[in-house]
């Protein structure tokens, strides 16, 4: 009953944007509190496992879930377990001084703090000081595409700032003078007389994360759960859930150069097909438009004389247009006159700045995006530049129409892009989108956007593959060129188990039969992923609905292995560096990754050595291509860079398409071949909607429950609805 | 009268601390002010070519004026000739606004703009976004030692930000979309058929400097003169003048291994004085203290049994003893208690930061640094660590008894240790120190402080000779290792021509005689630089008394060619870099310098080619070994590592020291060479004190006038005071 009044309290308030004191709050009033700080005591239980409470004025900010896809799914929030408050007994703290809004949330020096959002350089984040703004990646101070403001702990909770502002983060770096945990000082230098007490550290472990930020408040989210994977889940149930993509978003992306015409783009297309590669999505850069950078969002005719009829054609062999722009209007273009006195002070690329808190901005945007692209077909678009160097984009003193403060506005304009698509182009038509983005923050779990970067090292990109899952974004390793075809064939692999496979030629006009010496393997490897698509589509459902993240670290799997941590020296560069022996960071290996329920996913960094350690999780092992048994919380080594290393656990039902298809449009309706691994009996919800509308939404959408047991096959409906695939043509017992 | 009447004004509102309203203003109104800002009229007329203006409330925050060794010379700069108001047409204008403070100061694109402080890539920041905060340096991003807040442009004049608080700096950076400058837009991917209408610029050129900060206001402070020089010298009078050296401080310095003893140390200067080397200074690091990071300030007696003793020993060899140490107060020392409730609330290495803004915590320190090493005459520090890294020092959201912010500390923490030291403990025991620090910042020109980094690139290193000239701080390209024998000697001779001729070999145990091939040629560079004694000491005292830099960039010569400009690409790693066409950095050649006067010195770096280009200004110069003509506005090529490239104007009067000296007591008496290059009459100001008290500043200094008239020298008395070096033994006209 208390869960129920909480919730229709949260909804209330959502709806009529009311921010009147919490009516249902839990104090927990225990703990030393340190000197000068304020102790947090006013939170309140939103659902199970997730605690609210709010530093300052902190609904005069801008907050990330203002701007988050949907409502909290509180029906999947209240069905999960109660969990308790995990700083009951040491108090969160802050203080508002000096115009600066400070939070101070306990943590042992023992604890890992993983997250921050989109971090390149690994996921653990212990002992760091990070600044997230939206930026360019910074190789690990903190600026990034999409820089979260959400971590977990390995003591098992997470904590969500929940303000659109830049955040400094002190993570266990920094020693209150005040602290009953502080280590004890060593000498530097001690006499050869006395013995040293231990290493000199350079940087002593402090007992908090401590941030700030500007502004007049923040709200705080703390979530805690059974393990790290239920603790995202929770973030991104009450974020909405995660995003559905429509099934041709899992199909194979190619984009094309910049200065590609009608012409040019549909000769690409025919390629693809002679050369019996997946195609679903065609991009579409900067030379489609009269005017880029700045953008009139207008069809240069020159190129693209009859864009609905080029739509069309397309649409016609099962492509689908994704439309490349920035959003800084050209004053060479019809929205800009309109735009102009809704737009920021400051110009980017001398394209003004539309204000989009503002909703008659929002309109013009939308209406031009409907008639000109959307209308005829276009399914998305790759929004690019919307996180940017300082010199690129709008300084902090920048003034808005809205009164939204620059900075606010930096951290949220990728999202405010997403969040007008979505809700009022896409959701309008009734047509889901899968589209591109270059910013993201909090809250962001719902928007059907995925993140790509100008980085290009392939380990960081792997790497993001986890760091975005433990921060509710979509990260795609886009493909663009590679030093060697070992290189080429170990991008297009690691690419392919990514919520996004694309191929983004448009700088370097690369095509996948790039290297023809690996183009059978490059095409197994897009075949594979065709052929998995009920899998995935699956395992987004889960995320839409659960919370979990369809790719995902290996610390959140249950019985993930201990990750290997290395220790690195600063990044100083003096011959004569006196902190080398203090200045220690952590690395750890994020080179393995889980790809829907129960594949894991090593690929090959395309090397000279072409082979690579895999580290399992404790529990049965089996190799995804021939069933057999590989190992139990081992380390192996493999070598077969041809295809990628896939591992599957013990139990696992695998649905797969019975055959390569070269479109998703061939997936409605084709046979499934039914894989099952290892001896445990096991199952796998198929889940099946019409692949393209928002009617899941409604609750149209079928279940079908595919299980193993004894070594046979068998099928049920769990809820009937729409079908997607054909029938189950073939169960497999893989390894007989 | 009226200058008499401001002067007064202003002495009184800095004795007794008020901000009343300025009484005597002049108003600039002319000029279109841009939507939303406000005009900043109140311009107060400080001294002919310095204008004030205070933005919000700019009395509440910490200024560097405040901090700064002493008062302007208003003397001095009311002999200076008026110049017109720099920002008479386009207006300056400020916002304040979401906690920010927004100061907007007209800048054309044609304009170049230097300074920012210690930026060691070079002194041109001309388009580029920085970040003022004090740190290490952190390669063009606008962090660094000294992020001293003045720049002066190629129009003639200086903008001087006078509030401590990290700024933002858009140095025509950002197009606002109601200025009347903005560039023309163009389209990046224009069709075939449209012909390009320029190169597409990634950042289109700003016609401003915009800066925020956080804070209550921001004091702005205008300079104006008759060429940059001037600019620099009026930015240096009103921060008080140069600092004056002791005569000793001009010497030669060493300092030895952490860990040396007494004993170690004595036979190093035994070492010295064997190997016929010149030794001033000697400086211990960490090991002399009972703890260090953090610190105790009192003698390991394990090591140094008789301080006192040991001390005056030294002393009596003519070497003075400099002591490393940092702020931050180990639990194990005497201090601690006292200072515990004087401190920031967060620590540094587990020591703890005392407020120095606290009167008595200046004390407690003063006192014990008095009793301990001043009075058994320790005669400098090395202040290190007062910039650090954001992982060492203390947050932003630390909180300081005397309710200084964080930040502010952060900016000025350098400034606060010098100041303390120079006037709570040199100056109370009328002697004046030579010492070194790792931070600093606005308003510090009169501080007897050089810089030093952790930083060894050499050509940065000679840079920041340039780049501190337009500061009004100090900067030592401090040796302590090399790769080669030729970087060794190279590095040498750079450092004896800086404000702080020092061999660092606390972890590298170097000694001058490091490579023997060269030793020779090293002595030679430190004996050049004791013959030039004279020469310097009074290029100080011109640094003292009219605020020119001793060492100087070559901009501030009137007849300094045209830099060289090269282009860079952005430094993006992307293999496909969108970029590349568009983001062009200036990157100017520093690698000459002005040393007194009249000497251009050239550094080699060391490198194999044993050779590097000259580049000379207008007018007859003159290598400086032969006298001979070498060049006039042109470009030369020099082959002589084995000395360092020197050349003199023409007419320069250069007085020097007989003979080569090992110590600076041995200038005191010593016969004086007087050489004059060219063919031009020419005379020097020789000025004389006693070489290590404050009585100078009380007009106990004397001033010898050498000319140079058809090649015959004399000597005039021009102002009689104390005497420090000898007569005139030789006149020498070079070249004959």
């Amino acid at each position: 009953m208390k869960w129920f009044v909480v919730f229709l309290i949260f909804l209330s308030m959502k709806m009529l944007s009311l921010h009147s004191a919490p009516s249902t709050s839990t104090a927990h009033n225990s703990g030393t509190l340190l000197t000068g700080l304020d102790r947090v005591k006013d939170w309140e239980n939103m659902a199970p496992g997730v605690w609210r409470a709010r530093i300052g004025d902190s609904e005069k900010e801008l907050s990330y879930t203002d701007l988050a896809a949907r409502s909290p799914r509180m029906e999947a929030l209240n069905r999960l377990p109660e969990v308790p408050f995990p700083f009951a007994k040491e108090p969160v703290s802050s203080l508002c001084n000096d115009g600066l809004v400070h939070v101070r949330i306990p943590c042992g020096a023992d604890e890992s703090i993983y997250g921050f959002g989109l971090q390149l350089d690994g996921i653990n984040k212990s002992r760091r000081v990070l600044d997230l703004n939206v930026d360019h990646w910074a190789r690990g101070g903190g600026r990034t595409h999409a820089p979260v403001p959400f971590y977990i702990s390995s003591k098992g909770y997470g904590v969500f700032f929940n303000t659109a502002r830049f955040i400094k983060v002190h993570a266990q770096v920094g020693n209150r003078k005040d602290s009953p945990n502080n280590p004890t000082p060593v000498d530097r230098n001690p006499p050869p007389q006395e013995p040293a007490k231990g290493p000199w550290m350079a940087q002593p472990p402090g007992d908090a994360v401590e941030v700030n930020l500007r502004g007049q408040g923040v709200e705080v989210v703390v979530f805690s759960g059974k393990n790290l994977l239920d603790i995202v889940s929770r973030y991104n149930l009450f974020c909405g859930g995660g995003a559905m993509p429509p099934l041709w978003g899992l199909g194979f992306w190619h984009r094309v150069p910049a200065s590609f015409n009608a012409e040019q783009s549909t000769k690409e297309v025919e390629e693809f097909a002679a050369q019996d590669m997946p195609l679903d999505v065609l991009g579409l850069e900067p030379g489609w438009m009269t005017r880029s950078y700045p953008c009139t969002f207008e069809w240069q005719k020159h190129r693209f004389p009859d864009p609905a009829g080029f739509t069309k054609a397309m649409f016609e062999r099962g492509v689908r247009l994704n439309l490349w722009e920035n959003p800084y209007v050209s004053p060479e273009g019809k929205l800009h006159k309109s735009l102009e006195p809704l737009s920021g002070s400051h110009m980017v690329w001398l394209g003004i700045v539309p204000d989009l808190m503002l909703p008659e901005a929002r309109q013009l945007l939308c209406k031009h995006h409907a008639d000109e692209h959307v209308s005829i077909g276009v399914s998305g678009y790759k929004i690019d530049e919307v996180d940017g160097y300082d010199q690129w984009l709008w300084p902090e003193h920048a003034v808005f129409p809205s009164g939204t403060p620059a900075e606010s506005m930096r951290q949220a304009y990728g999202l405010l892009w997403q969040k007008m698509l979505l809700e009022e182009l896409f959701r309008e038509s009734n047509t889901r989108t899968w589209s591109l983005v270059r910013s993201s923050n909090g809250a962001a779990s719902g928007m059907p956007f995925t993140l790509y970067s100008d980085s290009y090292n392939h380990a960081e990109y792997i790497t993001g593959l986890s760091a975005a899952s433990l921060s509710g974004i979509l990260w795609s390793p886009e493909v663009r060129g590679a030093g060697s075809a070992a290189e080429w064939l170990a991008r297009i692999q690691t690419v392919c188990f990514s919520p996004l496979a694309m191929l983004n030629a448009w700088a370097s006009a690369t095509k996948p039969w790039e290297f023809p010496e690996v183009t059978d393997q490059v095409r197994a490897a897009i075949h594979l992923r065709m052929r998995l698509l009920p899998y995935l589509y699956a395992a987004f459902a889960d995320y839409n609905q659960k919370g979990i993240p369809p790719i995902r670290a290996m610390i959140l799997e249950e019985a993930a292995p201990t990750p290997v941590v290395q220790k690195a020296d600063e990044e100083l560069d003096d011959v004569n560096n006196p902190y080398a022996d203090g200045g220690i960071r952590i690395i750890e290996q994020n080179d393995q990754f889980m790809f829907g329920p129960s594949i894991l996913v090593a690929p090959y960094y395309g090397d000279k050595s072409q082979k690579r350690e895999v580290r399992l999780p404790k529990g049965d092992w089996y190799d995804f291509y021939t069933g057999e048994f590989v190992g139990n919380g081992s380390s192996i080594e493999v070598a077969t860079p041809e295809r990628t290393p896939l591992f599957v656990k013990d139990g696992a039902v695998i649905p797969m398409l019975a055959k390569a298809i070269n479109n998703t449009r061939n997936a409605y309706g084709h046979p499934l071949e039914v894989r099952h691994y290892g001896k445990s009996s096991g199952s796998f919800a198929l889940y099946e909607d019409d692949g393209n509308s928002f009617n899941y939404e409604n609750g149209e959408f079928g279940i079908r429950e595919l299980s193993f047991v004894d070594g046979k096959g068998s099928e049920a409906i769990a809820k009937s609805g729409p079908r997607l695939f054909g029938d189950v043509s073939s169960w497999v017992q893989m390894g007989n």
